[in-house]
């Protein structure tokens, strides 16, 4: 078809790195993106932006994201090692700016919290700090780093141990409303949107049409 | 804070399995939603729903997703392991409903491109099927599996071997406009939502706060 773009294996390979990088970012769909809020064992907090937080099972509560190769200095890795504690924090329009000037290159004694202006808070049973601003916040206990030998990155594990979020949004059937907490979705390395509910469908059976519920 | 809800281990590992499963699934954010097309040896296809694919590398280009544990029948892994190819299709509005209707759980032997009126294309390259009604196209080559062991799930890796997406929607520096191709999103188990650009913003640097471009 004279409208649709076909690229083959070459093509791929042959294109100019960045283009590549942004196409093929691109191409899984529409993303998550949370705040990964760390501290180190000298009391330096840090927050970086993930947009590859994956669900990995519900009974244990589990969470996964993928580490870049640690082969330069990751600060999130690191905190997470030292003490086995991050947070994730969902974006929303009125923090997503802020939240992606802490992609920046900062020096490492350098607080991305006060960097981008965002508040740190604290629970009491998390050593990581949280993102106030942030109406969805989730504690994680790192569980395990599961490395990825084709391209030398590393998935990450956690346990869900704690979980904030506005009592409104959540459904008696357990399903927590984040577009009306105010939650946002990114697509490639830098675009941001906002979600409009289409519709809910029931449980899909063989032997009937599923529906809107 | 009296709106905010707020729960700890105890909470999350005493709620009821359905509402825990309905929580903990909308928790990673808002989701991309993929059709996967697969194809046995018998010739028999399959599509899947998976709402767990992952941006893994960009250079060379590799995606990820997550499958359960393969203690029942799991025809779209079955059918990866055989041909070594599988297609990842974004929904949108027009054929979300159909998709949903593929995780029902049909016999083996009936094909979900039949039971959910979805239309099979192939492409002279990739052994797997390909939606139709589907605007971006993914092809993969199977590249490993990679045991969770803390839950028995695994994560998939495959190199993007073929793209399929409508020319006007890839802009010069390499971004590809999944909203404007009509890609939607989805949050837990079974919410779609359209989206609507807020931003884009430019690269991140310590010493200036990022732009609007």
């Amino acid at each position: 078809m004279k409208n649709t773009e076909h690229l083959v294996k070459g093509d791929i390979e042959s294109m100019e790195r960045r283009t590549r990088t942004q196409l093929i970012n691109s191409l899984s769909g529409f993303k998550s993106i949370n705040l990964c809020g760390t501290i180190s064992k000298e009391g330096v907090t840090n927050l970086s932006l993930i947009s590859s937080v994956v669900h990995i099972g519900a009974n244990p509560a589990l969470m996964g994201f993928i580490m870049r190769p640690v082969t330069v200095r990751r600060d999130t890795y690191n905190n997470i090692l030292e003490t086995g504690h991050y947070t994730f924090n969902h974006l929303n329009e009125a923090i997503f700016k802020k939240a992606h000037q802490t992609s920046a290159r900062y020096p490492v004694e350098t607080s991305e919290f006060e960097a981008a202006e965002l508040t740190e808070i604290y629970s009491e049973v998390m050593k990581a700090p949280y993102v106030q601003e942030s109406h969805i916040r989730i504690g994680l206990e790192f569980v395990e780093k599961i490395p990825i030998p084709v391209n030398g990155t590393l998935l990450m594990i956690g346990k869900v141990t704690e979980i904030f979020f506005p009592k409104n949004c959540w459904l008696a059937d357990g399903y927590l409303d984040i577009e009306k907490a105010g939650s946002i979705t990114t697509s490639s390395l830098d675009t941001y949107h906002r979600t409009q509910k289409i519709a809910r469908l029931s449980y899909a059976k063989a032997d009937r049409m599923i529906k809107e519920i």
